[in-house]
C-alpha cells in the first residue's frame, strides 16, 4: 500500500526507470533503420537511413516547438484541486518547454521516444521513391500535429478516449468514455495506427515502385538486398520493446500492487505475443506456400515481420491480460499480418515495401480488439485503480472474460476516430503533395537509384565498382 | 545490514534491476544471430539467423510450458517454514505459468532469458547443414527439458548441487554437496556446458560441411562471409553479458554487503578476464602462426572468439574471485579455447563453424575449475552467507586460497554430471535424427545453400545477380 | 533535502545507476567498431574492428595497472577531515587496483568505459595505414598516462581545474581555477580533446592514405564500403551517449534539487542537440554544395558525423545549460564541425577517414566555450552546490547570461593546457615511431589491404572472388 512519493526518493528512481526505457525507445530508431535499409535495394539504402535518422533529429524539434505541448499541454491544478480550463481534444501549454516544471523534463524525454517511433514507420511505407523533402514535410506534420492529438486523447488525463479521467478532471457530459475509456497501455493508437494510417495514405497515393507489378497487375517480388540488416532491425527492435511496453509504467517502485509486478508481467507478456507471432506467420507462410505451390519455404523475412506483428498487437493490451492471453493476441496476430499484407499487395494493389500497414496498422488494430476481448478486471484495475463511478462498481473489462461489450465500443470507437484523423489530415496532405508535383521522384532517378542521385553516391561503392577489394582510387 | 524488503519498495527496485538485466541478456540472442550469420557463408545467413530468431520464439513457449517448472517448480513453504515434498532433482509445479505468483514473474522473465541462449550456442555448431525441421525439435528438448533440470540442480535452494540449500529445503543425507556446493553464479553449467556439449554432440553426428576437410583429412579453411557482422556480434554478446553477470544477483539494494558492490565486482571481473582472455588469444595465436609458418597474422574472428571464451570462463566464478583472478582466468581462457578448438578440429575432426564447443563447454569447463581455485572466502559469504554448518564453520573456497579441495571436487562432479546428462540425451536424440534421416540437408541442398533452397532466396539477392546496383526488375 | 546515503540502500540504488550507465557508454565500442568500418574500404575492415576491440580489451589492462591510478588515486580523509597529502595533478593510489575500496569498484568500471571511449576515436584517423603494433604502443600511452592526467585535472576533487575543489582539497594559493573551476560535465577535455589531439597528431605524421590527395594535393573522395554500418555505428554511439551524459551523475536518488532533475534535463539537451546538429549539418552542406556546384545533395554521412558533433559539443555543458541552449550549440556544432573538416582536408591537409578530428576535438572545443556562454547559474549551484567562497557569492555561470568571463578563462585555459599535454606527449610519441619505421605500413601492404596482409584474409572473402553465392571449397 505504497503510495508513489510516499518515501522520498522514489520519485527519482520511477525517473530513472522511465529514463532508462526511453533510452531503449530511442534505440528503436536503430532497429527501423536497419530493419528498412535490408528491406530495400542497395540503391536506396542510404536515403531509407537518412529518413530514419531525420524522424528522431527533425521529429525531437518538432516535438519541442509543437508537439509535447499539443499532447500534454494540461492545465495545473489550483490549490483546491480544480482546473481553470479543460483540454478534451488537445493540449495547448509547454510551447518550446515554456514553463515546461523540471520534474516533467522525463515525461518528455520518454513521449519524445515514441512519437519518433510514431513517425518513423511511414519510412517504410514510402521508401524507394518518395522525394526527400517531401518526406521532412511529412514529419514534421506528423510529429507537431497528428501523433500529439491522437496521445492527447488518451493519455492525457483530460483526453475525451482516456481512462484516466476523475470527477476532476472531466467537465463534459460523461466520465468514461462509453463508461469503460480506453485501455491502450503502451500505444496501439498514437503510435502504430498513426504511423500504420499514414503509410496506407502515402504509399497508396504514391503509387507502387517501378516494376512492381506487371502489365496484368500481379506482384512482382522485390527483395530486400540484406537479409542480415533487415533480421538485426528485427531483434533491436524487440529489444527496445522492452522500454515500449514494461517502461510505460513511468514507474517502477509504488501503487497498491507494486509498478515492478505490473512491468513484470508487460515484459512477459511482450516476449510471448512476439514469440507466437513469429511462430504463427512462419507455418502459416510456411502452409500456404505449401498447399498453393507444394514447396516449403520457411521465410525468415515473413517471421521477423510477424514477431513485430505480435509486438505491435500486444502493446495496447500488455498490462492488462493474463500470459495465456497474450499468447493468443500473439498466434493471431501472425494471421491478422498475413491477411493484411495480401488485402493489401493483391487486392488494394498497394507496394509497402515494408509491410508497415499490415505489421502496424493492422496488428494494433488487432491488438485493441483483443483488448476489449481479453481484459482482466484485476489487472486493468491494478493499473487504473478502482471504478470512478463509485463503490459498488467495477471497471470494464474484456467481452470474453464476462466483462460485457462496453470496452470494445470504446475501442471500436478509438480505432475509427484515429482512423478519420490521421487519413483525414495526411489523405489530402499527401494529395496535394503529389499535385504539387514533390512527392515522387523522376522514373529516371527512381531506376538509378536515390542514393547516387541525391545522396552523393551509393552506399556500397565498391559493388558498383564490382572490385570487392579495389578501388578506384587505389590503381 | 540491510534485508531485501526491510524497507518498502526496495522488492520493486531489485525486480527493475532484474529486468532490465533480463533485457540485455535477451539483447545476446541478436548478438549470436549476428555473430553466426557472419561466420557462415552467405548462401546460410538466412537459416541461421532464422535459427536464433526461433531460439527465442519457440524457446519462450517450451519455457513456458514445462521449462520453468522443471527448473524451478519448488514447492512453497508452508506457515511453520517446512516443505511438503522436495525436489533435488527436478521441479514439478507452475506448468504454463499455472499458479505462479506474480511476484515471481520478473524471475520467469529472467530465466527465459538465459534457456533461450543455452539453446542459440549449438546453432552455430551445427550451422551449413543441419535441417531447419530437426532443428526445432532440438530446441524443443533443450529448453523444455534438457536446461532446466541442470538449472534446477544448481540454483533451485532444493537442488542436490545447490550452494543455497539450508536445513530446511534438505532432506537427504547431506545439506550441502561435498560440504560446499557448487558456486556456479551466473550459469557456467546450465548456459554454457549444456549448450556447448549439446553442441559437442550435433556437430559430431551431423558430421563436416561438404569441403572442410580434404581427401587426407585435413581441415580446410571456410571462412565466414562477413566479419563486420561477426565482430557486431562479438560487442553485442559483451554488451549483454553487463545483463547476464552483474544481473545475476538479481538484486541491487539489500545483503549486509550491498548487493550493489557484488555487482561491481562482477562488472569489473566480466571486463577484465574478456579483455585478458581476447589479448592472450590474439597473442598466442600470433605467435603458433609465427612459429610454425614464420607468418605475423593479428586473428580477428580469432580475438573475438577468445573474448567470449572468457566471458564463458568467468560467468561461473564472476562473484567469487578477486580483480586479479579474474585476469588470470581470462588469460588462461584464452589457452583453453585454442586448444580446445585445435583438438576438436584435428584430432576429432569435428566441424564447428562457430567454434561453439570450443568456447563455451571448453572454456565453461575451465571456468568451473578455476573458480575451484580462486575463489575467495570473503566473497563467497558476502554472497551465500555464512556456512550453514555453524559458527564455527566457514564455507569452503578456492584450493590455491587456502581452501582445500572439497569445492574442487564438487564442481568436478558438476561437470561430469552434466557432460553426462546432456550427451545422454542429447546424443541418442541427434543420433535418432539422422537414422530417420532427418538430421542433415542433401549434399545438393549444401552446396546450392540453404537460404536459396529452403527460405525462398539468397539473403544478399543482388549479389547472386553480381549486379551491386542494378536489380531484375528493374531493366 | 535529501543527502545521499541518508536512507539505506541510496547509496546501492546509485551505483546500480552507475553500472547500466557504464554498460551503455561500454556499448559506445560497438558503435565506433560499426562506425569506423562502414566509413573504411572493406579491404581494412578487419584492421579496423581489431583496433576497436583492442582499445577495450588492451585499455582495460591499462586502466587496472595505472589509468585509474593516476585519475583518481586521492588520499583518504583522515578522521579529522583533513588530508595527509594533495595530488593537484596526478593521482597515485589504486595501482592494480590495490587496497581500493570495494565501494569504489563502480567508479572504476564506469570510467574505464570513459577511457576506452577516448582511445577509440584515434582509430578512425589513423585508419587504413597504421601498423598494429603502433597502435597497440599509441593506445597503451594514452590509457595509461594521457587521459588519466586530464581526468584528475577537472575530475578528481583535488585536480587543479576542478570545480569541486573545496577547502578541504586544497593546499595551494587558490580555492577555484579562475574563481570558477572548469565545468566539464561529462568529458569534452579528457575523453574529446584528448581523443582529437591524439588523432590530429597522429594523422598529420602518419601522412595520408594513398591516392587521397592528387598531384596537386586536391583531394580525391575516398568513401567507405558500407554506409549502413557506418550509420548503425551513429546510431549505436547516440543510444550510448544516454549513458555517457546522464550517467555522468553517478547518482539518480539524492541530491538537494534531486539527480533525476539533472539526469533528466541532459538527457533532453543531449538528444535536442544532437538532432540540431544534424540537421545543421545535412543543411549547411546541401547549401555549400549547392551554392558551389548546383547540385542538391542530402549527405547521410556528413549528417551522422554532424549528429555525432552536436553530442560532443553537449557533452562538457549537458548540465548546465538550458534546452534552449543546448539546440543553439547543436547548431552551431554542425557549422563548427563543417569548418573544422574542411581546414584539416584543404587548408592542413591532413587525411582523416572517419572525420575524428573534427567531430572530437572540433566540437569539444566549442562545446567548452558554449558552456562558458550558456552556463545557467541554477544550474550550476544544483550540481556543484552553493559557492565556495561564501554565503555572499554565486557560483561563475556564463558570459551570455551575465556571469562574466571568468568561466571563459578558465575554459581557454583549460583547452590550451589539453592540447599542449596531448600534443606534447603524443606528437614526440608518434614521430618516433615514425623514425623507428614502425608507425605506417608499406605502400604495398597499404594497396593490397591491411586484411589480407595482416589479418588472414579479407573481411567478405566471397567478394573478392566475386562469387557471391558460391565460395571456392564448393565447387
Amino acid at each position: 500500500d505504497l503510495t508513489i512519493g510516499a518515501i522520498p526518493g522514489y520519485t527519482d528512481i520511477n525517473a530513472g526507470w522511465t529514463l532508462q526505457s526511453g533510452y531503449l525507445v530511442f534505440f528503436m530508431q536503430a532497429g527501423f533503420a536497419m530493419l528498412c535499409a535490408g528491406a530495400v535495394r542497395a540503391k536506396n539504402a542510404k536515403n531509407i537511413i537518412l529518413l530514419n535518422l531525420l524522424d528522431a533529429c527533425l521529429g525531437s524539434m518538432c516535438w519541442y516547438i509543437t508537439g509535447f505541448a499539443f499532447a500534454f499541454g494540461d492545465p495545473t491544478a489550483a490549490d483546491d484541486g480544480t482546473y481553470a480550463w479543460y483540454s478534451p481534444f488537445i493540449g495547448h501549454r509547454f510551447f518550446a518547454m515554456n514553463q515546461l516544471p523540471r520534474t516533467s523534463y522525463v515525461t518528455w524525454f520518454f513521449q519524445f521516444t515514441f512519437a519518433a517511433t510514431g513517425a518513423t514507420i511511414v519510412s517504410g511505407a514510402v521508401a524507394e521513391r518518395c522525394r526527400f523533402e517531401s518526406y521532412l514535410l511529412y514529419e514534421m506534420m506528423l510529429v507537431s500535429l497528428v501523433y500529439p492529438v491522437v496521445a492527447h486523447w488518451v493519455w492525457s488525463p483530460f483526453g475525451w478516449l482516456s481512462a484516466g479521467r476523475n470527477t476532476a478532471t472531466v467537465s463534459g457530459s460523461y466520465l468514461l468514455f462509453s463508461g469503460s475509456g480506453v485501455y491502450d497501455f503502451a500505444g496501439d493508437g498514437p503510435v502504430h495506427m498513426v504511423g500504420g494510417f499514414a503509410s496506407l495514405a502515402g504509399a497508396w497515393i504514391l503509387g507502387p515502385r517501378l516494376g512492381r507489378f506487371d502489365a496484368a497487375g500481379n506482384p512482382i517480388d522485390m527483395p530486400g538486398h540484406n537479409a542480415s540488416l533487415n533480421l538485426l532491425g528485427v531483434f533491436v527492435l524487440w529489444f527496445g520493446w522492452y522500454g515500449f511496453n514494461p517502461g510505460s509504467t513511468n514507474a517502477i517502485v509504488g501503487s497498491a500492487v507494486g509498478y515492478s509486478k505490473i512491468s513484470a508481467a508487460i515484459a512477459v507478456n511482450t516476449t510471448v505475443a512476439a514469440a507466437a507471432a513469429c511462430l504463427s506467420t512462419l507455418f502459416l507462410t510456411m502452409a500456404i506456400n505449401y498447399f498453393t505451390s507444394g514447396v516449403i519455404v520457411w521465410d525468415l523475412i515473413i517471421a521477423g515481420n510477424g514477431a513485430l506483428g505480435g509486438l505491435v498487437a500486444i502493446t495496447g493490451p500488455c498490462a492488462f491480460v493474463q500470459t495465456w492471453a497474450a499468447i493468443i493476441i500473439g498466434l493471431f496476430a501472425g494471421g491478422v499480418y498475413i491477411i493484411a499484407s495480401r488485402v493489401n499487395l493483391n487486392l488494394l494493389k498497394i507496394d509497402d515495401p515494408l509491410d508497415a500497414i499490415a505489421v502496424h496498422a493492422g496488428c494494433a488494430v488487432w491488438g485493441m480488439i483483443a483488448g476489449a476481448a481479453f481484459a482482466d478486471l484485476g489487472m486493468v484495475e491494478d493499473y487504473y485503480g478502482a471504478s470512478p463511478y463509485g463503490e459498488d462498481t467495477t471497471r470494464e473489462y474484456g467481452f470474453i472474460m464476462g466483462g460485457g461489450g462496453k470496452l470494445l465500443g470504446a475501442h471500436l470507437v478509438y480505432i475509427i476516430c484515429i482512423a478519420a484523423w490521421v487519413l483525414g489530415i495526411m489523405g489530402p496532405y499527401f494529395f496535394i503533395l503529389k499535385r504539387l508535383g514533390i512527392f515522387r521522384v523522376s522514373p529516371e532517378v527512381e531506376t538509378a537509384g536515390l542514393d547516387a542521385s541525391y545522396h552523393g553516391g551509393h552506399a556500397y561503392p565498391h559493388e558498383v565498382t564490382g572490385k570487392g577489394q579495389a578501388y578506384k582510387n587505389e590503381a
